[in-house]
């Protein structure tokens, strides 16, 4: 089976949004086993629409769409391909209703739609609707001459929803086979995992592929077998071989980052976590709390960024900051026990650090951060210096050093000891042994 | 002028990487006033590229091109363009030498380049070569028929030197014009906004476009001139426009977010802010630190994300909690109060809601935000209740809540009062006049 994506939308052609879509459609049809051959975008010009359809119709299996079935006049995408398909649309009073409830639901200043709106209720006669479960446009199925069109909204949560529950599960069965897919995250670079553990991306089933993201990387893991149950066997076994070789580095599997690996850790262990943060600004806890039901294992967040909010909140000696600078290994500590103290929690973290622009000091440049982890079930805690400057800026900075952190957490949770870290044995330690 | 862009490469095709290349010339290529009328994604696949090619040449003036120089037989990229636009290759000893010298100087395992790096040194016979300042392969322009095309490479750092040295300011001349854009941000969804200002973004010159972010849109002005004076001033001119009709949701022009101008105010106006903030757990004080120079604004951000941790941090008086329930106005208003008093700040808001997708109350759906801001300099206070939910999930209630506070510190900040919230007359206020 072959395949062409076509992204509508005006905000494309001009660059004012990057397209995502694409690349989440070619990675799903790839994992299906379905050749794009094209990947298209085009702006709401009938005419032109027109002539791709007809072209793309002609050559490929499948077409996929995203994006041309808002209200406005110009979004004729679901009229054009009706026509290229022989089919025609229809009212459809179910949707009409799902867009009149919408709109009295969100209040939406009050309003109700207009006769353009109605455009969005207008479905397939020969083929079918596929319903939004997260917004008001309904998508589009048609079929004609042994191709296959699909339109979905070009609202990535829209369509990814609408890929996931309707599109993809018919796609997988029309092509007679079972596919299931794993991911697994690690943390790291990608050229550094890589060479590691090179010789399972040759494989061809399962498949392998690795993605980097800011400060790690995803290998996402495919198999194809004839059942759903052997197809999962297979990747849990892959799996189980990245993470023999990677180690504690390979944090989890199907999450969508480590704030949820550690909120799940800390609900399972019975744990509860606290912040302090200069550096990062209350992005640590705003990663902990953005995870459904984080209220379990996180009470308490500081985000100290002034010195006087450092000694005020969590009890850091200002002769402390004075003598070390407030960037600095003995703060960093003071900071996170200062948390423990002030929040009864568990584990705590303590970041100080230059996110950057300005700010370097001598010997300290942009993106140096001292990061610790106090545990007050043994009373002890660990201290790390990371340099995380080079060409980055202010929030990948950022970024990096909350993960970190995210990771000394989930460390002190399974008790594995961080790596690079230097263990501070009691908390009566002499702060100069901090000042590294 | 028309234009379309043309990338080639499987590792889009198959999903492995997001196109930036794509927005990144779109973009570009709009700043010039080339209009794109479609983006392509190809494969190494000389069959449809020919095909692709011919279409494209007999409908569009220019055809940018990216990716598809490699070494390897498959890439066929310039040997096609050549042919369709009736010219040849040849080889260019000094492009050759280049490429050696390449090898040579990276080690590249001691390698010498191989007979296939030969086709890297092939360069236009009608057309010319374009020098490449960051790799191997030189670009190449073809002009044939009124049409012209630009081969670069995939690489981003090497195409994007490539088009603003060799490709950008041969275009410029061409367009015999100058042309300045600003970007206008303004709080508010897409659709209301444009029913205010629609006639504005009928204008050709300067012209208008609208993009819709979480909780807020960007109108972008592109004016043309003959001189940057005097396409700046066009700029200024249609921007004063739409401040004037927008009011001030209209909040700042060329800043990258709400944050930044937050921070700037409070900079020129001498100004410290604090934040007690439960349901967006710290994404306030995260999004005014990330500016830089923010620490001369702001000093204490609170998480309090369970209650005790109101109560201890904030003096919020557990028998309020108990009376009106955690979320809710009179513990909004204490919140922000309580910021005030414990940091000693100027401007301070409190944020306690339901972000979801659990936690929804009798008359308190997921999505339900009391925010509170106070006001040391007058001792008076406002108080709102947001409705964020609808189809939003978790993340998307706590941006817009987050943008609303931003709202909040920016308004008290300028003495604008806030739209949609309620006065609280002083802090002595009796709290039942808060439950809304």
């Amino acid at each position: 089976m072959t395949a062409e994506i076509i992204c509508v939308g005006t905000e494309l052609l001009l660059g004012d949004i990057v397209n995502t879509n694409a690349q989440f459609l070619s990675r799903e049809l790839a994992e299906l086993g379905i050749s794009v051959l094209h990947q298209h975008v085009i702006g709401d010009n009938p005419g032109r629409l027109r002539d791709l359809v007809k072209e793309a119709k002609s050559r490929s299996d499948l077409l996929v769409f995203s994006g041309g079935l808002g209200p406005t006049e110009d979004d004729l995408t679901k009229e054009t391909v009706a026509e290229a398909f022989g089919d025609t649309l229809h009212f459809d009073e179910a949707e009409w209703q799902k867009i009149v409830d919408f709109f009295a639901r969100t209040g939406r200043g009050g309003r109700t739609p207009t006769a353009n709106n109605r455009k969005q209720a207008m479905v397939p006669t020969k083929g079918h609707k596929l319903p939004n479960a997260h917004g008001t446009a309904p998508g589009a199925w048609f079929e004609d001459d042994g191709c296959i069109a699909v339109l979905m909204p070009g609202v990535p949560r829209e369509m990814k929803a609408m890929w996931a529950e309707d599109i993809r599960p018919v796609l997988l069965q029309r092509q007679n086979c079972t596919i299931h897919s794993k991911t697994l995250r690690v943390l790291g670079g990608e050229s550094s995992i890589a060479s590691k553990v090179s010789p399972l991306f040759a494989s061809e089933n399962p498949t392998a592929a690795i993605y980097c993201k800011t400060g790690e990387s995803e290998i996402r893991v495919t198999a194809r077998a004839a059942t759903e149950a052997e197809a999962e066997t297979a990747c849990d076994a892959r799996i189980a071989e990245f993470r023999k070789i990677l180690g504690p580095n390979a944090y989890d599997v199907d999450v969508p980052g480590l704030e949820y690996t550690v909120v799940h850790l800390l609900q399972q262990k019975g744990l509860h976590a606290a912040t302090a943060e200069s550096c990062t600004g209350g992005l640590v806890a705003e990663k902990i709390t953005n995870v459904p039901g984080s209220s379990e294992v996180f009470g308490y967040g500081f985000v100290t960024y002034a010195e006087a909010a450092k000694a005020k909140l969590l009890g850091v000696d200002p002769t402390l900051i004075e003598q070390y600078n407030v960037v600095s290994g003995p703060v960093a500590v003071a900071m996170a026990y200062g948390a423990l103290r002030a929040s009864g929690a568990d584990l705590a973290v303590g970041i100080t650090g230059i996110a950057g622009p300005g700010g370097a000091l001598p010997g300290k440049p942009v993106g140096t951060v001292y990061l610790a982890g106090a545990d007050a079930r043994s009373g002890k805690a660990w201290l790390m210096r990371l340099e995380l400057g080079g060409y980055a800026e202010r929030s990948i900075i950022r970024t990096r050093a909350a993960l970190y952190a995210l990771d000394l957490l989930r460390r002190m949770a399974l008790d594995i000891p961080p790596e690079n870290a230097h263990p501070v044995p009691s908390k009566d330690v002499k702060p100069e042994t901090l000042d590294i």
